[in-house]
């Protein structure tokens, strides 16, 4: 029985760990798409939305079979309900992704971000995919410093988005309403996919030590 | 062993029941801040969203009480997990009422919404509170055709959306990018609130047919 359990759970974090992999990817080439008015690379990460979706059905079952043959309770019963928590965080997270992939697909061939921005959307990338990076690793191997890593990205995920809007309210800014207002959406792309992010660090803080991390975003 | 089973539902009913009803009221009052600049409206949104997450952290406890206690399987097992998917749902929507009125706050003395937005805004305002009574009702007794109900509503947000957007871009705005940028985000905080709405009459439709429905928002 103990050993079945384990074996459910090595499926379940499997699975977790490859979600978070095409969620990371998906933001990279997202990213590509927005920054170089790629039509190709927007478009493969519209159509490989539903390969994410896939696999968060997958964890729903796997943990509900789970439940259902091994009647976990305490920490195992806690381990499968964050299971189910971090991946509909993943999903989330692919969503987004998909999101600044439409925003690039709907603005072709003009570029959507215009050069003004692209240093602080590449800065915004590069924390969204570091904190990726760290999701996918802990999720294999999940420790109590997991929230305090990704908090720190995340603060900095704020102060750009901060340096973002003072560029888009700037009197000077040259482009009208529509560039502002893809630019703020955007920027808000990039940020709810750093909170989820958190979150997930938050659910493995609480895997290991059974606290409640404080502060939800 | 039934009767304690049924005992725990109606109990988790009960906590989604208030927790759809404080959102509910959450937004109205949120919508009341933002069209009437209304600081202690906006104020006493932004107060109370920790009573949404408070119960939400009930419906959690409550879950995996009784998933220990009662070891659930099948149709019982599918009814405590989706309790989970619902009550992060509105724990979202509560989220979303406070963001508009962080806006209010934020804009607060000046109104965040110039007069050629307030019937839009209204309208969107409308919609989202007839989605949250209509799944308050649900969730009290759920049946097979709520989430008919629920995504014709959300086509009526969708249009009111792009009307914002028309509204927005017009090349006769007069109001500068800031005021453009929190139109389109408010727009996108009703718009996110509905969506949420949509997934819970989804999910519920899943508890009473066992059947999963298309389409994911």
């Amino acid at each position: 029985m103990r050993e079945e359990f384990q074996a459910d759970l090595n499926e379940v974090s499997r699975l977790l760990v490859t979600m978070a992999e095409a969620v990371r990817a998906a933001m990279r080439k997202a990213t590509t798409a927005l920054l170089t008015a790629d039509l190709k690379a927007a478009e493969s990460v519209i159509e490989r939305d539903v390969e994410v979706d896939r696999i968060y059905q997958q964890v729903e079952t796997k943990v509900a079979d789970t439940i259902a043959r091994q009647a976990p309770v305490a920490s195992d019963l806690r381990m499968v309900i964050t299971a189910l928590h971090i991946s509909a965080d993943l999903e989330r997270m692919g969503d987004l992704a998909e999101h600044v992939a439409k925003t690039a697909q709907r603005r072709h061939p003009s570029p959507a971000v215009p050069a003004e921005l692209r240093t602080v959307f590449k800065g915004m990338a590069d924390v969204a995919d570091q904190m990726a990076e760290k999701i996918a690793d802990l999720l294999g191997k999940p420790e109590a410093e997991a929230a305090a890593a990704l908090e720190a990205a995340d603060d900095g995920m704020d102060d750009l988005e901060r340096e973002l809007f003072k560029i888009l309210l700037n009197d000077d800014w040259p482009y009208g309403a529509e560039t502002a207002i893809d630019g703020a959406l955007l920027g808000r792309f990039y940020e709810r996919y750093a909170d989820h992010a958190v979150n997930i660090g938050e659910q493995l803080v609480f895997l290991v030590t059974g606290q409640p991390v404080d502060g939800q975003s």
